[in-house]
């Protein structure tokens, strides 16, 4: 590697479904990566991802050929980091392993590289329990698949500098995506929190038997999803509530949303619901095979995308 | 009207938002409409709903001249329902009075006529519990605005013939509307229930200082909104289970769904909670118009349908 090339590097370490995702992403925006896995596979896995990746990039398809030009895979981990401007690191989620990957990180990392996690689970001040420097690792938490959807949930550690987070936020402007900074850590952050109560009535409501998997799926694509994809829930509502907008909605029928979550259902999931759910599933989706639907899948949230920023332009 | 034209007539009634995007749309897919409503200024009311919802019709723009050739104000219940193939019935959500015009209607409209209701609340039994054939009423319940969204919840009474639910599903396709027909009522059908899940637990994490009202829109729209634009929250963990699919995510996962339920919010809607996100709400739409905002919502909606219509032809 250049050390002195403008080119920046990142280093992605683990590559699994995440790891992979952020591997295209990465390449696509034209930088440097460097990855370190424990795979003995991980050189296929690479370049089986960027061949299924690169046709959905964010800027449009890609060569993964040219791709793979920028890509070294390093698997002894101070080498992998030397140079780097930003670690991301995507392993199990095993507090104390991550604990003791940041210990070691903090030694071998250059001192102004971003350590990033993706951790869907854990707040940074955990991971960074052990270090010298506990508030250097942020949570750069992505939505799945890296690559495609713009989100990533920033949450920093109560002694990141103001600076770091600043920089975590313009890091991640820079590669094509939409960070969230948010103001303190909850429990799985915000985006699975929201997906977890809509599953959860969505399964009622499958269980009760008022709609199939397939019949949900429907009602979802031609509604919410649609609505929420253009403007957030509170801005929906806003908008909802005619002239007056939410002001309007929240005063008159703020009783009835109340007397709504109330009646919420509230399912197990028990041996029967999950065979319930899997066998509706399953028949929705017979007869095409997983990479036709992640492809169908991805080939749409692209082109949304992209009619997404031509609006956003004019 | 000619009564041996081949164009088929639609009767509105109630020309509030609802009724007023469902006219926009029957106009916009070639039908005659024929409006009934108590206001005295429902001509002002529809001419300026079809300049504001015409450039956004499903199809693309139309021209609100043309569209108003085929439309009628009938303030005559009798004289608007006759030679109607269909009455789309649109009032307040009181059911006392929804019960006595479905008593009436089933006197004035033609034997054959569809007598659907949009009603968002009450069940069809209840609605047509006084009629002759209270099978004849069914609940075809829009997803605000009728004109862009193209979801319909199709609930049928525990009297409603199969033919007669058929015939309900064919007019909305006719229209271009996407039907979905539940296979029993429950209460705020399923859209609005999915809907309200979300907005709960969004609301706990502005109130717990997790994230702004304009933050949670932003999470919604660059992750959850834009995957469920494309596929349903089953197909989206089909997927995100890898080539597991959802039986992988669920037996393996299913325990860790189940606790992140019991974890979500249960806020209070309070005078406090209620003057938070209002006054967040409206600090992020500051500077920016009603009319633009929705004109905004609309453009990206239909350019988003475009591109998923796009994508299905191909």
């Amino acid at each position: 590697m250049d050390e002195t090339s403008e080119t920046r590097t990142v280093t992605v370490i683990g590559a699994g479904t995440i790891g992979l995702g952020w591997v295209a992403l990465f390449l696509g925006a034209g930088l440097r990566v460097r990855v370190v896995s424990r795979r003995g596979d991980v050189g296929d896995q690479v370049a089986e991802a960027l061949a299924m990746f690169a046709p959905h990039l964010p800027g449009g398809a890609q060569d993964p050929a040219e791709l793979a030009t920028r890509l070294e895979i390093e698997p002894d981990l101070a080498a992998a980091v030397r140079g780097a401007h930003v670690v991301q690191e995507n392993t199990e989620e095993d507090l104390e392993a991550k604990r003791e990957l940041f210990v070691k990180l903090e030694t071998v990392a250059e001192p102004d590289a971003l350590l990033l996690s993706s951790t869907s689970t854990l707040p940074p001040d955990e991971l960074g329990a052990s270090m010298r420097e506990p508030g250097r690792v942020v949570v750069g938490h992505p939505f799945n698949p890296p690559h495609v959807v713009p989100l990533v949930e920033v949450v920093a550690g109560t002694r990141t500098p103001a600076e770091t987070v600043d920089a975590v936020v313009a890091f991640y402007r820079s590669v094509g995506k939409a960070p969230v900074v948010l103001r303190k850590p909850i429990a799985r952050f915000v985006a699975n929190r929201l997906q977890s109560a809509l599953l959860q009535e969505s399964i009622h409501l499958v269980r009760e038997g008022v709609v199939t998997v397939a019949e949900l799926d429907e009602v979802v694509t031609r509604s919410i999803g649609l609505r929420w994809a253009t403007v957030g829930p509170f801005l929906a509502f806003h908008l909802g509530g005619g002239q007056g907008g939410l002001r309007h909605w929240l005063t008159n029928l703020g009783r009835g949303l109340e007397a709504s979550w109330r009646d919420l259902g509230t399912p197990e999931l028990d041996a029967e619901t999950v065979e319930l759910v899997l066998s509706q599933a399953e028949t929705a989706v017979a007869g095409r095979t997983y990479a036709e639907l992640v492809a169908e899948r991805d080939a749409k949230q692209t082109a949304i995308l992209a009619v997404l920023e031509d609006s956003k332009a004019q």
